[in-house]
């Protein structure tokens, strides 16, 4: 008897008994036959049982059992493969079914459900069609279950059982995976910093504090500081994937207090254009990676989710900051010089960009260095302007980058110029004093990725259990 | 004109100007002679030039500048690659060296520094020699420079520039990449858990408490809790790499304050000695991976730190804990049947296993259950035992893991047993009331595998920039 893990394969095992484990979905006990709709991962299974006669007492066993059984509880199925005569149209799985023989509760679950898993798998659309459903009943468009936002995070481990959430975190570990393993061939070795650190990582405000064996301590609000340690420490080209804290009041759809930063950090040998040209590189192996590797996944997530494909181009699109103010007052929004976008304008600015070249995913580069900060290197033949970048998915950023100043006297100057003390920079400043090569990077929002590849509505969705000002649980 | 990424590779340009950027790792000029060992990454090289006759104006030129190059300022050198005469002995790069035709400063080192990484490098052997010649030489024993560990980790940016340090944390790096790499093979999904978290993980010492917007947090002391929600949200095969948090008093060589927690969780189909199996082809992946990808690391960690090659057999090396127990006694050692191994009798017992099997990695099975958590799995035919095991590399613990209880209501009863009220326990007790598979899994510390992979003497070293009670900077 054969353990079977992949349901949509099942149909190669037609006239087998196998042992299928996963999860009540649905049951029904209807006289003399029993029904089971069994889910595992993103699939849905039918598995049935009928009495024919009334000496059938191991069928009949079996059906008083079903009737016991609640949504949710980890059972165990052993039955024999099937050809269903029709499709079944309820389950993802509809050419073949199972002729149930015994069933072992492994785990049984409550049957008060705080939600269930098939109200919270179903699409905007296919709500309205029941409320329409309802209307012309004769019901209360309330009898249709709409599960929401907070009753999904209170109970995150329900609904992370959807099949849409079980593709969006297989995906956010796609990402993951393709961002390592392009840096890993480029030569990028890994690091780990502190999270725990001395002093406020960029600025004093919007950190959270806590007393570290008597002495105040901070949560790392980037990895910045190590990443330009590690190349100050010669280890060339790194990266890090690791939490990172903001103590931000902020109730967007794109922030979170705690969220996964993917960050690398890479010496400059000739031009910091290098860093662009990693980057586009990376994306496009991230991006390919998602549509060949989670082909399946991302189709579970279009079923509840609709979204338009993401599209990119095979070749960088680099636009300067001037030429993107130039694009904008042109399609008569108003942009200044030296100010940074506004979310309408990065919006509006996402929206020229793929009218004009056709891709969701661009560089924004030379930024004016009155928006960055000090430790940016400024451009060389305008420093009006400077090297640094950010990057953008669907007109929204998921980047800040740039080229970091890395000579100590240069580093004093710029920082006095926008009033901060190099005394008050710490180890920051000091590391400079042992000399280091030129260098950029950039960090990346793991959620804000997940979330605008699949165009989501909001990074609560892509973070696993998320962080807000007003969540802490669970 | 090529620029030169790997010197050891140097001897296939011989003949050719090249570009190479570096170190100042030593500087010298004599008369009309100047030589510079320039160091990258790993390796060091000879640069000289001499000014010939009178006229010659640019040789003097770069035989001016030498004289005020500082140590570890950041250079570009343009020369051209000869065969030396005679191997350079005091360079890794014995066979070639450059005729220096032109000097670029990119970043200017203080004279001023706190330690030499030349210093820094040395073996306690070779620091002998050293105080034995100075003896000879009837000089003071102290004017040989020994690096102190405070130094070091105060000074860490330029500390981790020595050849073993390099090498250390691209064998880290490479634990990491083959932990992954071998179980993305294996079907499992990566997430990250938030560390943040609204109560203590496990139990409530130990644990760094801060303020999260007027509501008290802590800092997660390990992952459990949520990849065992990834398992309730049928995700079936997890794993993480990310910040642990401990608020430990611990000043031995193997506590850390914040490590990086390599942890995986996974559904059990059978028997949890699935959990060991996957664990020890696991591990073998990591350690042939790094005798195979990293042989020149661990050459450089050697000769600074001399250590015997870990050994580990094909077959796993699993002893129950009585039979541990017996060994333990037969050799003379006292140990209780219900007591966890004390720091003296796990080296101990490392070494019998050692001497037995010719392993130094192995794995301890089936402790007593008055020594684990109260949601470790009690072993079925024996419930003073438990499903729970520890792993250890050469004698000292790197893991320890369980079978986790999965029904709600034999959770309930071991809490209750050891004092704990399921009320307390919050999600982590509700979360079983939804279903959940049979699963177990392992928590391992990054930092202990490679200090005991290379038999060195203490996890700060294998740290990036470590947190101790007492060190919280860099």
């Amino acid at each position: 008897m054969s353990r079977v893990e992949e349901l949509s394969l099942l149909a190669e095992n037609v006239g087998e008994t196998v042992l299928i484990r996963g999860r009540v979905h649905r049951v029904r006990v209807k006289g003399k036959a029993g029904f089971i709709v069994l889910r595992k991962g993103m699939e849905t299974l039918q598995a049935c049982i009928f009495a024919k006669d009334p000496d059938d007492s191991i069928s009949k066993e079996v059906l008083q059992q079903l009737k016991g059984l609640t949504l949710e509880t980890v059972i165990e199925l052993i039955g024999v493969v099937n050809k269903t005569p029709r499709p079944v149209l309820t389950c993802s799985v509809k050419d073949v079914e199972i002729a149930i023989r015994e069933v072992k509760v492994l785990s049984p679950a409550t049957p008060q459900l705080p939600l269930l898993v098939e109200d919270a798998s179903r699409s905007d659309k296919e709500i309205e069609r029941l409320i329409e459903q309802a209307k012309k009943k004769g019901k209360d468009e309330a009898t249709v279950v709409v599960v929401t936002k907070p009753t999904r995070l209170d109970n995150r481990v329900i609904d992370l059982r959807t099949p849409a959430n079980q593709a969006i975190f297989r995906i956010q570990s796609g990402v993951c995976r393709f961002f390592r393993e392009y840096l890993i061939g480029e030569g990028f070795t890994e690091i780990h910093s502190p999270k725990i650190i001395g002093g406020a990582s960029e600025g004093g405000c919007d950190v959270f504090k806590l007393d570290y064996f008597g002495s105040e301590a901070c949560l790392a609000q980037s990895p910045q500081l190590y990443k330009q340690a590690a190349i100050c420490a010669d280890m060339k080209r790194v990266f890090e994937i690791g939490p990172v804290f903001r103590a931000e009041h902020s109730h967007t759809h794109r922030h979170l207090c705690e969220f996964t930063g993917l960050d690398f950090e890479m010496e400059i040998e000739e031009d910091y254009h290098e860093i662009l040209t990693l980057y586009h590189n990376l994306f496009l192996h991230i991006f390919k990676g998602l549509n060949t590797v989670f082909a399946k996944e991302l189709k579970a997530v279009d079923e509840q989710y609709p979204f338009e494909p993401f599209v990119f181009t095979e070749k960088p699109v680099i636009i300067s900051f001037p030429e993107g103010v130039k694009m904008l007052r042109e399609a008569g929004y108003e942009q200044a010089d030296e100010e940074d976008l506004a979310a309408e304008q990065e919006k509006a600015l996402g929206r020229l960009v793929k009218e004009k070249f056709g891709t969701d995913f661009y560089m924004l580069d030379k930024f004016p260095m009155a928006v960055r900060p000090f430790y940016t290197m400024p451009d060389p033949e305008n420093p009006k302007y400077s090297n640094s970048y950010d990057i953008f998915m669907r007109g929204q950023e998921i980047t800040s980058g740039a080229q970091r100043i890395h000579v100590q006297k240069l580093l004093a100057e710029c920082a006095l110029k926008k009033g901060v003390t190099p005394e008050s920079l710490g180890a920051y400043f000091d590391n400079f004093a042992y000399g280091c090569p030129p260098h950029g990077g950039a960090g990346i929002g793991l959620e804000r990725v997940v979330m605008l590849f699949l165009d989501l509505p909001n990074c609560q969705m892509t973070s696993f259990f998320c962080r807000t000002p007003t969540r802490l649980a669970p």
